[in-house]
């Protein structure tokens, strides 16, 4: 493998992100439960979100106005309008959480450092994800972030070429099969799947992956053996 | 000069926006006016877009979540619920608004295809700028689009060094003296402005600008002397 840039996923990767947001959630269901079931609430939220995914695109800002598109349609117009005022809240709490690494991450940037051009490859608000990126204190590891649209793969084609970077010469690791995975297997680069303990439902694929230019690590750490020789 | 990128700003550069926003603010202030004139509620939601810009950044939805906050305060939580939902339509309609490209975008671009690496560099949401992109038809003309979460002279100098070139090697093209211009002279480059008819309060300065990297346009294609010989 002659391997020029290593990027790494964000989110569930780097640093915990889907609990927070499961608990914003949770939140949500709180506020509304004279309403619907928690289940059904959810289900209704998941419906609204998938469907406003091609005008908002990914991230928490886009969260929160189907979050008050939810309370909205589910309460038929009579929710009390205090509680929208909660649901802003209730986002710009998700906006100012602190940053928990996950457990390797500094060895292994510090490992792979000085070796391989290293990226940030994410999906998500992109004030956002420069604020998380920032206040990880990871920025001097990373020659860029890269905040993403989507993560088709069309999405890396362009990335690859806009890094003049053959497609081989792109290692993709992240805890989103579909996302960090498959698309990447897809034009030619190499993936790593380290999965997360949660994972958002739009995120999931029901199908085992394999391929030559993939595997499955249990830690971050564990790509160091792959990588250094 | 040995210019090697020149960077064009996207909204009311390239093509139409800021009277987007104007005509959904005029309806905002329609569906509020119950509470306070035109020019207060003006008022009150620039007062709200401004505390919020660390937090949500530039764009539309970070524009939409304000115009909710602002109703919900103005009114002191009595506002109609359903007045929340069409601001969320408003929102909506914004973000499928026909790209309107301004005069001579077209002709600047076919003359200056192949001379120079040639980018868009705007603020915004990055879906947006990246629909709108898509949608202007202008996609082949440019390497990639850079959708930056501000334009201070430090997001300036990180683009630079990320595509490999010294400061003096960019030329930046845009209708804010704010964003597109001082920043940029600021890190070393050069800047031409081309003011469209309106510009954003909070774009404004009120100083003139002299610097021998920077000169004003009254219309796009007059850049072209300056770049072609």
């Amino acid at each position: 493998m002659a391997l020029k840039v290593i990027a790494f996923d964000a989110d569930d990767t780097l640093w915990v992100n889907e609990p927070y947001f499961e608990e914003t959630e949770k939140k949500f269901c709180g506020l509304m439960e004279d309403y619907l079931s928690h289940q059904g609430l959810s289900q209704e939220l998941f419906k609204i979100e998938i469907q406003n995914l091609p005008a908002y695109g990914y991230g928490i800002k886009g969260y929160i106005l189907s979050m008050i598109e939810a309370a909205l349609k589910i309460s038929n117009n009579t929710i009390d309008v205090a509680i929208i005022g909660r649901i802003i809240e209730l986002g710009k709490e998700l906006l100012e959480k602190p940053i928990e690494l996950l457990d390797g991450v500094e060895e292994t940037l510090e490992t792979l450092k000085g070796k391989y051009r290293l990226v940030v490859a994410t999906k998500g608000d992109l004030k956002d994800q420069h604020r998380k990126l920032h206040d990880s204190g990871l920025g001097a590891y990373f020659h860029h972030i890269e905040v993403m649209s989507d993560k088709q793969p069309l999405d890396y084609q362009k990335l690859v070429s806009r890094l003049d970077l053959k497609p081989e010469e792109f290692f993709m690791i992240g805890n989103s099969l579909k996302s960090d995975v498959l698309p990447v297997l897809e034009i030619g680069g190499h993936a790593v799947h380290v999965p997360f303990h949660t994972t958002w439902a739009h995120e999931r694929i029901d199908h085992k992956v394999e391929h030559p230019n993939f595997r499955t690590i249990e830690k971050l750490t564990d790509i160091l053996p792959l990588l250094v020789s």
